[in-house]
């Protein structure tokens, strides 16, 4: 850690953070956060490598679970959609004969409609997604991790297939091979999302699925670099060597490796200053420490809102820890 | 008439019917035509010159509100859209501080969905409209009016108006000077129009809007000709020089002209072989007979299924008396 560029930091109340997130682990961090930072001190960078095209209107999944959750929207029970959601266009949909494996509610579909016209006129999606947080009464901000398409192919021995199709339309059952970006040779992070990263104090990991929901943000040309002068630390989505959610330790175990928390920072090593790992990992601390990061136990389930908060404070506070060290 | 024609037709089984229909109006008596008719012996052409572009969809309110009737889903209150459907997507589009002014409901939004997503992949609107309406179970044919872009505007001392912007959206309040179809120069009927109203022994138009409903149909290059050579008759939109849905009657004020069964029958003189006005118009019957058409009083009014099967049951009834004659 340099600890150079660290004595010119501001104190905590202006700590400026920025979280990386992909779905519902990361929404629910981010949520945290938001209810303990203000709207100067927090930016949410968000995958957008599981974004497609369905129906004709452009889905960006990640970036809407961060939204719903954000603006108090979201379905607590699936961890996508709109809370009491209809599903009465969709119904429809498929006795027009149409494919239908993507769950789209009725009041989520106003989004994808009124992201997709605006994309078409050619707006950003970083304007757009701003414009929707903003309708959505969400004061923090929210950004995509790019405007242009920068998509995870997964390669399976099915054969390579889009994100969506591999996670939703086959229930992420397919064996992971590897990925791929496609779009990533004239991807670039927006000016938005490298401004934000340059002015944080803080670079926050959620505990989102690190191949397909970090990786994607990470692997934008110039992120790493950033990031490597920053103070950043992960909180890992894996908990006593499983997920609370998607194929994270299914993936992992796919590609060899056994899913821990150990696992997770050594998929983050080099990039790192430190690691959250759940109480239940305390024993994995020297390890992790071994890998030239500095490790520290807490309770990192976030049941409820009220976890999420408690959960989003000690982030910071053992941001400020490794700040200050 | 052309007798020599009427002699080689087939008997009234085999009438084969082509009706030319626009809105609700057009909508209940091509409902009532097909309960009386075989899929066989209907087809109905639908006035596309109201079809626009909202949301980024592809909108064609005639051609849903006849095949919605037809497949018993319509809202009989409005005379639009599906019955008992919701609109939660609107109310979220409307909170995302879109236009909301033309009202889709949820269920409605899928065919607009499945439409759209068809014709940006370059299928024909006659190809899609007849997978829809498969689909909902109709087994008689409709047919937009054309495949291509052929769209009424409206010249109003507000300047000119696409026609759902003046229908819709300011409640047809504007004064109406004069009309212009955009896209009328390269339009051309589809193959299946031109082919139906060649092998029909009966062309019947409908009791719709004279000025946006049918004009728009009977404008395309080719329809008037093939028309001329046919056994045609109409059914007059106006009964007591009012309509019962919409701005017929009010559009022939503002053009100068005494709304009634008469100027409906003169709108399209030249055409019709025939002409069906209602009961209380009988007075008008001999003014229409001098018009050089056969002029014949039946109750009109078609407010519950029952009545529109009486008057569709009349209306080729009538045509036939006509090819006979």
């Amino acid at each position: 850690m340099d600890t150079s560029v660290l004595k010119s930091r501001k104190p905590t109340p202006s700590l400026k953070v920025v979280a990386l997130a992909g779905g519902v682990g990361g929404a629910k961090l981010a949520q945290g956060l938001a209810l303990s930072l203000s709207p100067a001190q927090l930016c949410v960078i968000v995958n957008s490598g599981d974004d497609f095209e369905y129906l004709g209107l452009t889905i960006c999944p990640d970036l809407d679970t961060v939204t719903y959750t954000l603006a108090n929207l979201a379905n607590p029970e699936t961890g996508w959609g709109i809370a009491s959601d209809t599903f009465h266009c969709l119904a429809n949909l498929e006795k027009l004969g149409e494919e239908t494996w993507f769950r789209l509610g009725d009041r989520d579909l106003a989004t994808h409609i009124y992201r997709t016209t605006r994309l078409r006129a050619g707006e950003r999606l970083t304007v757009i997604t701003q414009k929707i947080s903003h309708n959505l009464g969400i004061e923090h901000t929210i950004l995509p991790m790019c405007d242009t398409s920068c998509r995870t192919m997964v390669m399976t021995p099915q054969g390579e297939m889009d994100f969506q199709t591999y996670f939703v339309r086959y229930g992420w059952q397919p064996v992971i091979q590897g990925f791929r970006w496609e779009g990533i040779e004239s991807a670039c992070p927006s000016g938005e999302v490298l401004a934000a990263l340059q002015a944080a104090d803080l670079v926050v990991i959620c505990p989102s699925n690190p191949f397909v929901s970090i990786d994607p943000i990470l692997n934008l040309p110039g992120i790493k670099q950033i990031i490597h002068t920053k103070t950043t630390l992960a909180v890992s989505p894996i908990i006593g060597g499983e997920v609370v959610k998607g194929p994270a330790a299914k993936m992992f175990r796919e590609l060899g490796i056994q899913p821990s928390a150990l696992s997770v920072a050594e998929h983050y090593q080099g990039l790192l200053t430190g690691f959250i790992l759940d109480s239940v990992d305390a024993s994995l601390i020297e390890a992790v420490n071994a890998l030239g990061m500095t490790a520290c136990a807490m309770p990192t389930l976030m049941s409820g809102t009220a976890e999420r908060v408690t959960v989003a404070q000690g982030v910071p506070q053992f941001g400020v820890q490794l700040l200050r060290a």
